[in-house]
Protein backbone atom coordinates (compact mmCIF):
# COMPACT_ATOMS: atom_id res chain seq x y z
CA UNK A 1 0.00 0.00 0.00
CA UNK A 2 1.41 3.51 -0.94
CA UNK A 3 0.40 6.89 -0.13
CA UNK A 4 1.99 9.30 -2.79
CA UNK A 5 2.25 12.78 -1.67
CA UNK A 6 4.05 13.49 -4.99
CA UNK A 7 7.80 13.95 -4.25
CA UNK A 8 7.55 10.95 -1.71
CA UNK A 9 5.29 7.88 -0.72
CA UNK A 10 4.54 6.38 2.31
CA UNK A 11 4.31 2.44 2.03
CA UNK A 12 2.98 -0.05 4.29
CA UNK A 13 4.94 -3.01 5.45
CA UNK A 14 4.22 -6.15 6.90
CA UNK A 15 0.58 -5.69 6.95
CA UNK A 16 0.27 -2.61 8.14
CA UNK A 17 2.62 -3.08 11.30
CA UNK A 18 5.65 -0.72 10.05
CA UNK A 19 5.38 2.20 7.34
CA UNK A 20 8.51 3.66 5.07
CA UNK A 21 9.02 7.49 3.53
CA UNK A 22 10.79 7.06 0.36
CA UNK A 23 11.27 9.33 -2.98
CA UNK A 24 8.53 8.66 -5.07
CA UNK A 25 11.12 8.35 -8.41
CA UNK A 26 14.62 8.35 -8.64
CA UNK A 27 15.71 6.80 -5.74
CA UNK A 28 15.80 2.99 -5.00
CA UNK A 29 12.70 1.85 -3.43
CA UNK A 30 11.88 -0.86 -1.20
CA UNK A 31 10.21 -3.85 -1.17
CA UNK A 32 10.29 -7.54 -1.43
CA UNK A 33 14.14 -7.82 -1.46
CA UNK A 34 14.43 -5.93 1.65
CA UNK A 35 11.65 -7.58 3.37
CA UNK A 36 12.97 -11.18 2.03
CA UNK A 37 16.82 -9.99 3.50
CA UNK A 38 14.81 -9.24 6.77
CA UNK A 39 13.27 -12.71 7.39
CA UNK A 40 16.72 -13.79 7.12
CA UNK A 41 17.43 -12.71 11.28
CA UNK A 42 15.68 -15.65 13.65
CA UNK A 43 12.59 -14.60 15.16
CA UNK A 44 14.05 -14.70 18.23
CA UNK A 45 16.83 -12.36 17.87
CA UNK A 46 17.27 -9.47 20.30
CA UNK A 47 20.68 -8.28 19.80
CA UNK A 48 21.76 -5.35 18.00
CA UNK A 49 21.71 -5.41 13.98
CA UNK A 50 23.42 -3.04 11.26
CA UNK A 51 21.40 -2.48 8.27
CA UNK A 52 24.12 -1.62 5.68
CA UNK A 53 23.32 0.16 2.75
CA UNK A 54 19.82 0.85 4.74
CA UNK A 55 18.03 3.08 1.89
CA UNK A 56 15.06 4.38 3.86
CA UNK A 57 15.21 1.55 6.36
CA UNK A 58 12.84 -0.92 5.24
CA UNK A 59 14.98 -3.93 5.64
CA UNK A 60 16.33 -2.80 9.58
CA UNK A 61 12.67 -1.77 10.41
CA UNK A 62 11.42 -5.18 9.20
CA UNK A 63 13.87 -7.12 11.54
CA UNK A 64 12.51 -4.80 14.69
CA UNK A 65 9.20 -4.82 13.96
CA UNK A 66 9.53 -8.69 13.64
CA UNK A 67 11.65 -8.58 16.90
CA UNK A 68 10.89 -7.19 19.48
CA UNK A 69 14.05 -6.65 21.43
CA UNK A 70 15.82 -5.66 18.41
CA UNK A 71 17.87 -2.42 17.97
CA UNK A 72 18.72 -1.99 14.75
CA UNK A 73 21.21 0.77 13.46
CA UNK A 74 20.28 1.70 9.63
CA UNK A 75 23.46 2.55 8.23
CA UNK A 76 22.97 4.98 4.71
CA UNK A 77 26.05 6.60 3.10
CA UNK A 78 24.10 8.74 0.63
CA UNK A 79 22.64 12.33 2.56
CA UNK A 80 19.45 12.01 1.12
CA UNK A 81 18.67 8.60 1.37
CA UNK A 82 19.39 8.68 4.93
CA UNK A 83 17.18 11.84 5.41
CA UNK A 84 14.42 9.54 4.44
CA UNK A 85 15.53 6.81 6.66
CA UNK A 86 15.31 9.62 9.86
CA UNK A 87 11.64 10.74 8.21
CA UNK A 88 11.21 7.43 7.98
CA UNK A 89 12.04 6.64 11.81
CA UNK A 90 9.94 9.66 13.00
CA UNK A 91 6.81 9.00 11.26
CA UNK A 92 3.73 8.76 13.65
CA UNK A 93 3.03 5.40 12.69
CA UNK A 94 6.31 3.90 13.52
CA UNK A 95 6.26 4.50 17.23
CA UNK A 96 6.56 0.48 17.62
CA UNK A 97 9.79 0.57 16.44
CA UNK A 98 10.75 3.79 16.57
CA UNK A 99 12.56 3.48 20.15
CA UNK A 100 15.43 1.00 18.79
CA UNK A 101 15.86 2.18 15.53
CA UNK A 102 18.77 4.91 14.60
CA UNK A 103 20.45 6.29 11.57
CA UNK A 104 23.72 6.62 10.86
CA UNK A 105 25.29 8.27 8.00
CA UNK A 106 28.41 6.12 6.68
CA UNK A 107 29.68 4.61 3.69
CA UNK A 108 29.79 1.14 4.26
CA UNK A 109 32.87 0.58 2.26
CA UNK A 110 35.22 2.15 4.81
CA UNK A 111 38.32 0.31 6.04
CA UNK A 112 40.13 0.49 9.44
CA UNK A 113 40.53 3.13 10.92
CA UNK A 114 38.25 5.82 8.46
CA UNK A 115 35.74 2.67 9.11
CA UNK A 116 35.85 3.27 13.22
CA UNK A 117 35.77 7.30 12.67
CA UNK A 118 32.44 6.97 10.66
CA UNK A 119 30.91 5.21 13.47
CA UNK A 120 31.06 1.25 12.29
CA UNK A 121 33.38 0.35 15.37
CA UNK A 122 35.04 -3.64 15.35
CA UNK A 123 32.48 -6.11 17.04
CA UNK A 124 29.67 -3.34 17.99
CA UNK A 125 26.88 -5.70 16.56
CA UNK A 126 25.50 -8.88 16.75
CA UNK A 127 24.38 -9.25 13.43
CA UNK A 128 24.59 -7.21 9.61
CA UNK A 129 22.54 -7.60 6.90
CA UNK A 130 22.93 -6.03 3.34
CA UNK A 131 21.27 -5.34 -0.19
CA UNK A 132 24.33 -4.34 -1.53
CA UNK A 133 23.99 -2.49 -5.00
CA UNK A 134 23.52 -5.51 -7.40
CA UNK A 135 23.28 -4.17 -10.61
CA UNK A 136 26.61 -4.44 -12.33
CA UNK A 137 27.35 -1.34 -14.68
CA UNK A 138 27.07 -2.72 -18.30
CA UNK A 139 23.51 -4.00 -17.28
CA UNK A 140 21.57 -1.40 -17.11
CA UNK A 141 22.66 2.11 -16.94
CA UNK A 142 20.25 4.18 -14.98
CA UNK A 143 20.01 7.88 -15.38
CA UNK A 144 18.80 9.25 -12.22
CA UNK A 145 21.86 9.82 -9.80
CA UNK A 146 20.58 8.55 -6.97
CA UNK A 147 19.17 5.33 -8.40
CA UNK A 148 22.73 4.75 -9.83
CA UNK A 149 24.20 5.19 -6.26
CA UNK A 150 22.05 2.28 -5.16
CA UNK A 151 21.97 -0.33 -8.29
CA UNK A 152 25.78 0.06 -9.95
CA UNK A 153 27.65 -2.41 -8.90
CA UNK A 154 31.33 -1.23 -8.41
CA UNK A 155 34.41 -3.62 -8.70
CA UNK A 156 35.05 -5.98 -5.43
CA UNK A 157 31.71 -4.75 -3.74
CA UNK A 158 31.00 -7.90 -2.00
CA UNK A 159 34.68 -8.17 -0.80
CA UNK A 160 34.42 -4.59 1.11
CA UNK A 161 30.79 -5.05 2.24
CA UNK A 162 31.39 -7.75 3.83
CA UNK A 163 35.38 -7.21 5.19
CA UNK A 164 33.03 -4.63 6.97
CA UNK A 165 30.17 -7.13 7.71
CA UNK A 166 33.06 -8.99 9.44
CA UNK A 167 34.82 -6.03 11.36
CA UNK A 168 31.68 -5.40 13.00
CA UNK A 169 30.00 -8.32 14.08
CA UNK A 170 31.10 -10.02 17.15
CA UNK A 171 32.66 -13.52 17.54
CA UNK A 172 29.61 -15.95 16.30
CA UNK A 173 28.28 -12.95 15.21
CA UNK A 174 26.02 -13.49 11.90
CA UNK A 175 25.75 -11.73 8.18
CA UNK A 176 22.64 -11.78 5.79
CA UNK A 177 22.74 -10.62 2.26
CA UNK A 178 20.51 -10.79 -0.49
CA UNK A 179 21.91 -10.82 -3.82
CA UNK A 180 21.50 -12.01 -7.60
CA UNK A 181 22.28 -15.10 -8.42
CA UNK A 182 25.25 -14.28 -10.86
CA UNK A 183 26.93 -13.13 -8.00
CA UNK A 184 27.19 -16.18 -5.67
CA UNK A 185 30.91 -16.75 -6.47
CA UNK A 186 31.93 -13.55 -5.87
CA UNK A 187 30.26 -13.29 -2.28
CA UNK A 188 31.17 -17.07 -1.52
CA UNK A 189 34.85 -15.86 -1.91
CA UNK A 190 33.93 -12.92 -0.11
CA UNK A 191 32.53 -14.55 2.85
CA UNK A 192 35.19 -17.61 2.96
CA UNK A 193 37.27 -17.47 5.99
CA UNK A 194 35.29 -14.75 7.93
CA UNK A 195 31.40 -16.47 8.06
CA UNK A 196 31.21 -20.43 8.07
CA UNK A 197 27.89 -22.28 8.02
CA UNK A 198 26.59 -20.68 5.20
CA UNK A 199 22.68 -21.34 4.39
CA UNK A 200 21.79 -20.29 1.13
CA UNK A 201 17.99 -20.02 -0.03
CA UNK A 202 17.27 -19.25 -3.67
CA UNK A 203 14.34 -16.97 -4.33
CA UNK A 204 12.10 -18.42 -7.54
CA UNK A 205 9.75 -16.24 -9.21
CA UNK A 206 7.38 -19.94 -9.74
CA UNK A 207 8.44 -23.19 -9.05
CA UNK A 208 9.46 -24.04 -12.56
CA UNK A 209 11.41 -20.52 -12.89
CA UNK A 210 15.46 -20.06 -12.32
CA UNK A 211 16.30 -18.12 -9.68
CA UNK A 212 15.70 -14.25 -9.34
CA UNK A 213 17.21 -14.33 -5.74
CA UNK A 214 19.76 -15.77 -3.79
CA UNK A 215 19.53 -15.03 0.53
CA UNK A 216 22.74 -16.07 1.96
CA UNK A 217 23.20 -16.02 6.25
CA UNK A 218 26.53 -16.62 7.55
CA UNK A 219 28.19 -17.07 10.92
CA UNK A 220 31.10 -15.24 12.15
CA UNK A 221 34.23 -17.66 12.58
CA UNK A 222 32.03 -21.18 11.81
CA UNK A 223 33.65 -23.89 10.81
CA UNK A 224 30.06 -25.69 9.66
CA UNK A 225 29.60 -26.86 5.95
CA UNK A 226 27.66 -24.58 3.42
CA UNK A 227 23.93 -25.61 2.95
CA UNK A 228 21.86 -25.15 -0.58
CA UNK A 229 18.12 -24.84 1.13
CA UNK A 230 15.13 -25.36 -0.78
CA UNK A 231 14.15 -22.09 -2.64
CA UNK A 232 11.34 -19.59 -1.54
CA UNK A 233 8.89 -19.65 -4.00
CA UNK A 234 6.86 -16.15 -4.58
CA UNK A 235 4.12 -17.29 -6.88
CA UNK A 236 1.46 -20.51 -7.47
CA UNK A 237 1.43 -21.84 -10.92
CA UNK A 238 -1.18 -19.06 -11.84
CA UNK A 239 -2.28 -16.06 -10.51
CA UNK A 240 -0.05 -13.02 -8.82
CA UNK A 241 -0.87 -13.31 -5.59
CA UNK A 242 2.11 -14.88 -3.12
CA UNK A 243 2.07 -18.45 -2.46
CA UNK A 244 1.40 -18.57 1.42
CA UNK A 245 4.81 -19.20 2.27
CA UNK A 246 6.09 -16.35 0.27
CA UNK A 247 3.25 -13.98 1.96
CA UNK A 248 4.13 -15.16 5.05
CA UNK A 249 8.09 -14.51 5.30
CA UNK A 250 7.32 -11.28 3.20
CA UNK A 251 4.54 -9.96 5.53
CA UNK A 252 6.83 -10.54 8.80
CA UNK A 253 5.20 -13.69 10.18
CA UNK A 254 7.75 -16.63 9.63
CA UNK A 255 11.62 -16.52 9.74
CA UNK A 256 13.54 -17.49 5.81
CA UNK A 257 15.28 -20.51 7.75
CA UNK A 258 12.64 -21.85 10.22
CA UNK A 259 14.58 -20.04 13.38
CA UNK B 1 18.36 -54.76 -9.67
CA UNK B 2 21.49 -56.05 -8.80
CA UNK B 3 22.74 -59.59 -10.05
CA UNK B 4 25.10 -60.02 -7.19
CA UNK B 5 27.51 -63.21 -8.26
CA UNK B 6 30.35 -63.14 -5.24
CA UNK B 7 32.80 -60.80 -6.57
CA UNK B 8 31.03 -58.75 -8.96
CA UNK B 9 27.80 -57.30 -9.54
CA UNK B 10 25.89 -57.02 -12.66
CA UNK B 11 23.23 -53.51 -12.37
CA UNK B 12 20.94 -52.62 -13.91
CA UNK B 13 20.27 -48.64 -15.43
CA UNK B 14 17.53 -47.23 -16.66
CA UNK B 15 14.94 -49.46 -16.84
CA UNK B 16 16.82 -52.16 -18.21
CA UNK B 17 18.31 -50.44 -20.78
CA UNK B 18 22.22 -51.31 -20.16
CA UNK B 19 23.94 -52.64 -17.52
CA UNK B 20 27.56 -51.80 -15.20
CA UNK B 21 29.34 -54.57 -14.09
CA UNK B 22 31.15 -53.42 -10.52
CA UNK B 23 32.64 -54.12 -7.54
CA UNK B 24 30.45 -56.09 -5.18
CA UNK B 25 32.42 -54.61 -2.05
CA UNK B 26 35.36 -52.09 -1.70
CA UNK B 27 34.70 -50.40 -4.62
CA UNK B 28 33.12 -46.88 -5.45
CA UNK B 29 29.61 -48.35 -6.59
CA UNK B 30 27.68 -46.29 -8.86
CA UNK B 31 24.05 -45.55 -8.80
CA UNK B 32 21.98 -42.10 -8.65
CA UNK B 33 24.64 -39.61 -8.89
CA UNK B 34 25.65 -41.16 -12.08
CA UNK B 35 22.21 -41.24 -13.29
CA UNK B 36 21.89 -37.41 -12.66
CA UNK B 37 25.06 -36.41 -13.77
CA UNK B 38 24.56 -38.08 -17.05
CA UNK B 39 20.91 -36.27 -17.17
CA UNK B 40 22.82 -33.06 -17.59
CA UNK B 41 23.72 -33.51 -21.27
CA UNK B 42 20.80 -32.37 -23.65
CA UNK B 43 19.17 -35.33 -25.64
CA UNK B 44 19.90 -34.67 -28.92
CA UNK B 45 23.54 -34.34 -28.06
CA UNK B 46 25.36 -36.49 -30.71
CA UNK B 47 29.29 -35.66 -30.28
CA UNK B 48 32.34 -37.47 -28.38
CA UNK B 49 31.96 -37.23 -24.81
CA UNK B 50 34.77 -38.07 -22.04
CA UNK B 51 33.52 -39.13 -18.76
CA UNK B 52 36.23 -38.32 -16.47
CA UNK B 53 36.85 -40.53 -13.51
CA UNK B 54 34.20 -42.72 -14.70
CA UNK B 55 34.86 -45.50 -12.57
CA UNK B 56 32.61 -48.47 -14.55
CA UNK B 57 31.10 -46.64 -16.83
CA UNK B 58 27.42 -45.74 -15.55
CA UNK B 59 27.17 -41.99 -16.47
CA UNK B 60 29.12 -42.60 -19.71
CA UNK B 61 26.95 -45.19 -20.67
CA UNK B 62 24.21 -43.19 -19.59
CA UNK B 63 24.83 -40.97 -22.07
CA UNK B 64 25.04 -43.50 -24.69
CA UNK B 65 22.37 -45.02 -24.08
CA UNK B 66 19.86 -41.83 -24.00
CA UNK B 67 21.67 -39.99 -26.80
CA UNK B 68 21.94 -42.83 -29.51
CA UNK B 69 24.47 -40.56 -31.57
CA UNK B 70 26.86 -39.79 -28.51
CA UNK B 71 30.08 -41.61 -28.38
CA UNK B 72 31.84 -41.63 -25.12
CA UNK B 73 35.12 -42.51 -23.55
CA UNK B 74 35.14 -43.82 -20.30
CA UNK B 75 38.45 -41.83 -18.33
CA UNK B 76 39.89 -44.00 -15.61
CA UNK B 77 43.00 -44.32 -14.03
CA UNK B 78 42.45 -47.27 -11.57
CA UNK B 79 43.17 -49.93 -13.49
CA UNK B 80 40.99 -52.13 -11.35
CA UNK B 81 38.05 -50.22 -12.19
CA UNK B 82 39.40 -49.41 -16.09
CA UNK B 83 39.05 -53.11 -16.15
CA UNK B 84 34.91 -53.37 -14.56
CA UNK B 85 34.54 -50.67 -17.52
CA UNK B 86 35.77 -52.71 -19.88
CA UNK B 87 33.68 -56.15 -19.29
CA UNK B 88 30.74 -53.53 -19.04
CA UNK B 89 31.46 -52.39 -22.10
CA UNK B 90 31.83 -56.15 -23.72
CA UNK B 91 28.70 -57.51 -21.36
CA UNK B 92 26.32 -59.29 -23.69
CA UNK B 93 22.95 -56.99 -22.78
CA UNK B 94 25.12 -53.86 -23.45
CA UNK B 95 25.28 -54.35 -27.25
CA UNK B 96 23.02 -51.23 -28.34
CA UNK B 97 25.90 -48.81 -26.35
CA UNK B 98 28.80 -51.13 -26.80
CA UNK B 99 30.25 -49.62 -30.56
CA UNK B 100 29.91 -46.62 -28.92
CA UNK B 101 31.95 -46.57 -26.07
CA UNK B 102 35.62 -47.12 -25.38
CA UNK B 103 37.90 -47.00 -22.33
CA UNK B 104 40.88 -44.88 -21.74
CA UNK B 105 42.95 -45.63 -18.59
CA UNK B 106 44.91 -42.06 -17.54
CA UNK B 107 44.94 -40.16 -14.66
CA UNK B 108 42.26 -37.01 -14.94
CA UNK B 109 44.59 -35.16 -12.86
CA UNK B 110 47.83 -34.83 -15.53
CA UNK B 111 48.31 -31.58 -17.16
CA UNK B 112 49.94 -30.36 -20.43
CA UNK B 113 52.21 -33.18 -22.13
CA UNK B 114 51.97 -35.62 -19.65
CA UNK B 115 47.73 -35.08 -20.48
CA UNK B 116 47.99 -35.56 -24.22
CA UNK B 117 50.36 -38.47 -23.93
CA UNK B 118 47.73 -40.09 -21.78
CA UNK B 119 45.57 -39.61 -24.17
CA UNK B 120 43.66 -36.29 -23.27
CA UNK B 121 44.33 -34.47 -25.74
CA UNK B 122 43.28 -30.79 -26.58
CA UNK B 123 39.96 -30.06 -28.09
CA UNK B 124 39.23 -33.60 -28.47
CA UNK B 125 35.91 -33.95 -27.16
CA UNK B 126 32.41 -32.26 -27.22
CA UNK B 127 31.20 -32.71 -23.68
CA UNK B 128 33.00 -33.32 -20.59
CA UNK B 129 31.27 -34.99 -17.24
CA UNK B 130 32.32 -36.13 -14.28
CA UNK B 131 31.55 -37.25 -10.77
CA UNK B 132 34.95 -36.37 -8.86
CA UNK B 133 35.99 -37.72 -5.30
CA UNK B 134 33.70 -35.69 -3.13
CA UNK B 135 34.47 -36.78 0.15
CA UNK B 136 36.91 -34.70 2.44
CA UNK B 137 39.93 -36.75 3.70
CA UNK B 138 38.85 -35.50 7.53
CA UNK B 139 35.19 -36.10 6.72
CA UNK B 140 34.92 -39.98 6.45
CA UNK B 141 38.04 -42.34 5.88
CA UNK B 142 37.39 -45.34 4.63
CA UNK B 143 39.73 -48.25 4.69
CA UNK B 144 39.39 -50.12 1.31
CA UNK B 145 41.61 -48.72 -0.37
CA UNK B 146 39.64 -49.19 -4.01
CA UNK B 147 36.81 -47.07 -2.14
CA UNK B 148 39.19 -44.12 -0.77
CA UNK B 149 40.55 -44.22 -4.24
CA UNK B 150 37.27 -42.76 -5.25
CA UNK B 151 36.08 -40.93 -1.99
CA UNK B 152 38.91 -38.74 -0.98
CA UNK B 153 39.24 -35.49 -2.11
CA UNK B 154 42.88 -33.92 -2.68
CA UNK B 155 43.85 -30.12 -2.53
CA UNK B 156 42.67 -28.39 -5.46
CA UNK B 157 40.93 -31.33 -6.85
CA UNK B 158 37.94 -29.25 -8.55
CA UNK B 159 40.72 -26.78 -10.00
CA UNK B 160 42.69 -30.23 -11.80
CA UNK B 161 39.68 -31.47 -12.84
CA UNK B 162 37.99 -29.05 -14.67
CA UNK B 163 41.48 -27.27 -15.98
CA UNK B 164 41.41 -30.62 -17.77
CA UNK B 165 37.91 -30.43 -18.95
CA UNK B 166 38.31 -26.98 -20.22
CA UNK B 167 41.61 -28.33 -22.46
CA UNK B 168 40.28 -31.27 -23.87
CA UNK B 169 36.66 -30.06 -24.81
CA UNK B 170 36.07 -27.62 -27.99
CA UNK B 171 34.92 -24.46 -28.15
CA UNK B 172 31.37 -24.04 -27.40
CA UNK B 173 31.85 -27.31 -25.82
CA UNK B 174 30.84 -28.25 -22.63
CA UNK B 175 31.29 -29.51 -18.66
CA UNK B 176 28.45 -31.11 -16.48
CA UNK B 177 29.55 -32.05 -12.87
CA UNK B 178 28.01 -33.63 -9.65
CA UNK B 179 29.14 -32.76 -6.36
CA UNK B 180 28.17 -31.64 -3.02
CA UNK B 181 26.56 -28.41 -2.31
CA UNK B 182 29.74 -27.73 0.35
CA UNK B 183 31.87 -27.71 -2.91
CA UNK B 184 30.24 -24.94 -5.02
CA UNK B 185 32.96 -21.89 -3.76
CA UNK B 186 35.20 -24.30 -4.88
CA UNK B 187 33.76 -25.19 -8.22
CA UNK B 188 32.62 -21.89 -9.67
CA UNK B 189 36.01 -20.84 -8.88
CA UNK B 190 37.78 -23.49 -11.36
CA UNK B 191 35.24 -22.56 -13.43
CA UNK B 192 35.81 -18.93 -13.99
CA UNK B 193 37.41 -17.68 -16.81
CA UNK B 194 36.56 -21.16 -18.42
CA UNK B 195 32.84 -22.04 -18.56
CA UNK B 196 30.41 -19.71 -18.09
CA UNK B 197 26.35 -19.94 -18.94
CA UNK B 198 26.90 -21.95 -15.50
CA UNK B 199 23.04 -23.76 -14.62
CA UNK B 200 23.26 -25.04 -10.99
CA UNK B 201 20.56 -27.72 -10.22
CA UNK B 202 20.84 -28.29 -6.47
CA UNK B 203 19.31 -31.96 -5.49
CA UNK B 204 16.65 -32.07 -2.60
CA UNK B 205 16.26 -35.22 -0.96
CA UNK B 206 12.63 -34.25 -0.25
CA UNK B 207 11.18 -30.23 -1.01
CA UNK B 208 11.58 -28.85 2.27
CA UNK B 209 15.07 -30.67 2.80
CA UNK B 210 18.36 -29.30 1.99
CA UNK B 211 20.42 -29.95 -0.84
CA UNK B 212 22.74 -33.09 -0.75
CA UNK B 213 23.97 -32.74 -4.27
CA UNK B 214 24.47 -29.96 -6.81
CA UNK B 215 24.70 -30.45 -10.53
CA UNK B 216 26.09 -27.66 -12.90
CA UNK B 217 26.50 -27.63 -16.06
CA UNK B 218 28.74 -24.84 -18.58
CA UNK B 219 29.35 -23.34 -21.73
CA UNK B 220 33.57 -23.23 -22.98
CA UNK B 221 34.53 -19.82 -23.29
CA UNK B 222 30.16 -18.68 -22.62
CA UNK B 223 30.04 -15.08 -21.34
CA UNK B 224 26.47 -15.48 -20.14
CA UNK B 225 25.31 -15.24 -16.51
CA UNK B 226 25.21 -17.84 -13.59
CA UNK B 227 21.50 -19.65 -12.90
CA UNK B 228 20.28 -21.87 -9.96
CA UNK B 229 17.46 -23.35 -12.00
CA UNK B 230 14.71 -25.27 -9.48
CA UNK B 231 15.88 -28.05 -7.50
CA UNK B 232 15.44 -32.15 -8.81
CA UNK B 233 13.52 -33.42 -5.56
CA UNK B 234 13.92 -37.01 -5.10
CA UNK B 235 11.36 -38.49 -3.31
CA UNK B 236 7.35 -37.26 -2.71
CA UNK B 237 6.43 -36.00 0.89
CA UNK B 238 5.92 -39.65 2.13
CA UNK B 239 6.99 -42.82 1.27
CA UNK B 240 10.37 -44.27 0.28
CA UNK B 241 9.31 -44.49 -3.89
CA UNK B 242 10.85 -41.67 -6.56
CA UNK B 243 8.64 -38.45 -6.93
CA UNK B 244 7.69 -38.41 -10.63
CA UNK B 245 10.43 -36.43 -12.55
CA UNK B 246 13.56 -37.75 -10.27
CA UNK B 247 12.26 -41.05 -11.74
CA UNK B 248 11.93 -39.93 -15.53
CA UNK B 249 15.75 -38.21 -14.95
CA UNK B 250 17.46 -41.11 -13.69
CA UNK B 251 16.14 -43.62 -15.66
CA UNK B 252 16.70 -41.59 -18.74
CA UNK B 253 13.48 -40.57 -19.95
CA UNK B 254 14.47 -36.60 -19.22
CA UNK B 255 17.04 -34.21 -19.69
CA UNK B 256 18.00 -32.54 -16.36
CA UNK B 257 17.91 -28.94 -17.94
CA UNK B 258 14.80 -29.63 -20.22
CA UNK B 259 17.09 -30.13 -23.61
Amino acid sequence: MTANTGETTLDAFHRGDFFVVQPARGGHRAGMDAMMLAAAVPGGFAGRLADLGAGAGAAGLAVASRCPAARVVLVERSPQMAAFARETIAHAQNGRVAGRAEVLEADVTLAGKARVAAGLEDSAFDFAIMNPPFNEARDRPTPAALKRDAHVMEPDLFERWVRTAAAIVKPSGAVALIARPQSIAAILVALSGRFGGCRIVPVLPRATEAAIRIIIRGTRGSRAGLAIEPPLVLHGETGHGHAPRADRVCNGRESLFGD
